[in-house]
């Protein structure tokens, strides 16, 4: 990659994805090339990046004067001349992400990483049109990507494996954590993890066990706080007590099976989204998009440092 | 109930939950009773509470001098003359709770909190055998009970309401997040969402899309992150930008249904077992339970800490 361990980033896109890398990529002091198809995106995203600076983690390498190095044009050949990391974040539609990814591998270095934020679809589906797809794989990241550490990394096919290296490298020098993805699963791992639990959520609310606001109150008290800090399997370790996870699945296993099949199904109808709607809007439509994505941003933030806080302590015994 | 809302607790069991209860109740200065089968079960509580101490979070009035005000037993009868609250923890099994709490019906003052941490079973169940129902319920804690806020509240069809509304003050008043379940479904709602999102872990793993230690990884930089601060539908709200949830469901609530369908159901046959097992062992296997629970705890602590510390700069604005 560039000198001194720079590279050169051209972000395809202007959205709040967009945004979010082009705010992480300028706080890790890397030139960054925006490229949008209005000839005036330039304000805007400057607005955008000064919005999200304040959502910046504490230890990054600057947090001031973050726009020296952007630059934000409507040419994409242009931009890609001489750019060492491509991160697209076009909309996720299939004839879209082909072409533009044709594109994109004629006029990459022969080195460039083609990254692609999709989070819907595989590298074998998106190069489709592209001549070499060695170079292209997802780099999918968690909304704002300023803030969410995860990145989950998805090789096709054809992807050269030092492709995937060079990926999990890039993301761990700005400050994520990349995690790759060994099999192509629609939706990834997070995604589907999220799906998982969001249909028991809507579940519950529908047979009225609980509101929306007492759902997402038992979650932030309990399972929320509980995977912050120890991941699923660690946590049923613990569950077995000294037995650990073998004496937990030894014991629970059946129960555990049994368990699945109470679990519910539930209709999307428009009478559980009419309650779902309404149960929201008397959670929290008193308060504006911005009140709250910053609120959720600010103790997100607060989790990371604390965490990192307890890891220094811990090191430092 | 008591003079100066000191509320003397009745706990029965000496396990993780009852020593986890027992460690919180004596931090918030009340008297505490515990009962066990065990004529030696004191100093083994004694140590327990000792060894739990320093799981409290910062603000609880005493984290010194806990053992003061505890008496340990085996008489279940005289432990309930004149205790205002029971905390129930033997083990999860029908007939033993049954006999067990037409026993405290008969002892109990007429007035006392009836509670049990059963995770499993139903008020209509467990008081079968009871002469008057209405002060009896469920009071289910999140492991370990003196660390994770949330205690889920599940009255039966002869609870008083009055009974409820007093549980739920009690739980409050020790700096637990009481949380009314509206309807009695069997695992109640944490461990539900819980089953849901582990029966997904489950199929990934056992698809080899990632491992034990990836699937952790993967939760602890992303969804646990956010739940752990934002609910469910609150990040869900915030996933539709200014549309909210309305959009969201709106324009992805077919594509939501059809993700529900590309979910795992996995079975935990032999080799899916043994696969987890061994990374499991991999991942974490050369640590002790107690390290490993010190950590989850230590790092628990410190996001509750961080959370509190972001609404109290909210609230001083």
């Amino acid at each position: 990659m560039a000198e001194e361990n720079r590279p050169t980033v051209a972000v395809i896109g202007t959205g709040t994805i967009a945004v979010g890398w082009i705010t992480l990529f300028l706080a890790y002091e890397l030139p960054v090339r925006v490229i949008s198809r209005r000839p005036d995106a330039g304000p805007e995203v400057l607005a955008g990046v000064a919005a999200f600076a304040p959502g910046l983690a504490n230890g990054v390498p600057r947090r001031e004067g973050l726009t020296e190095g952007l630059d934000v044009g409507t040419d994409l050949e242009k931009a890609l001349e001489g750019a060492d990391v491509v991160q697209e974040n076009a909309p996720d539609d299939l004839s879209i992400k082909q072409e533009l990814f044709a594109r994109i591998g004629a006029a990459a270095a022969p080195g460039a990483l083609l990254l692609s934020s999709t989070s819907k679809l595989l590298p074998a589906d998106f190069t489709a049109l592209m001549g070499d797809r060695g170079r292209a794989l997802v780099g999918h990241p968690f909304n704002p990507p300023h803030v969410v550490p995860l990145v989950e990394v998805v090789g096709g096919p054809e992807t050269d494996p030092a492709a995937i290296e060079q990926a999990l490298a890039f993301y761990r020098s700005v400050g994520r954590t990349p995690v790759l993805i060994r099999e192509p699963v629609p939706m990834f791992v997070a995604n589907r993890l999220q799906a998982a639990l969001l249909r028991e959520c809507v579940h519950l609310v529908r047979e009225g066990v609980v509101t929306v606001a007492e759902l997402d109150e038992v979650v932030t008290t309990s399972i929320g706080l509980r995977w912050a800090t120890t991941g699923p399997f660690r946590s049923f370790h613990l569950a077995g007590g000294r037995g650990g996870l073998r004496h937990w699945l030894g014991s629970l296993g059946t129960g555990l099976e049994r368990s699945w099949q109470q679990l519910g199904s539930p209709a999307l109808d428009d009478g559980t989204v009419r309650a779902i709607l309404d149960q929201a809007d008397a959670a929290f439509g008193d308060r504006t998009y911005e009140e709250l994505a910053d609120e959720r941003d600010r103790r997100q933030n607060a989790v990371l440092r604390a965490l990192a806080e307890v890891s220094r302590e811990e090191s430092g015994r």
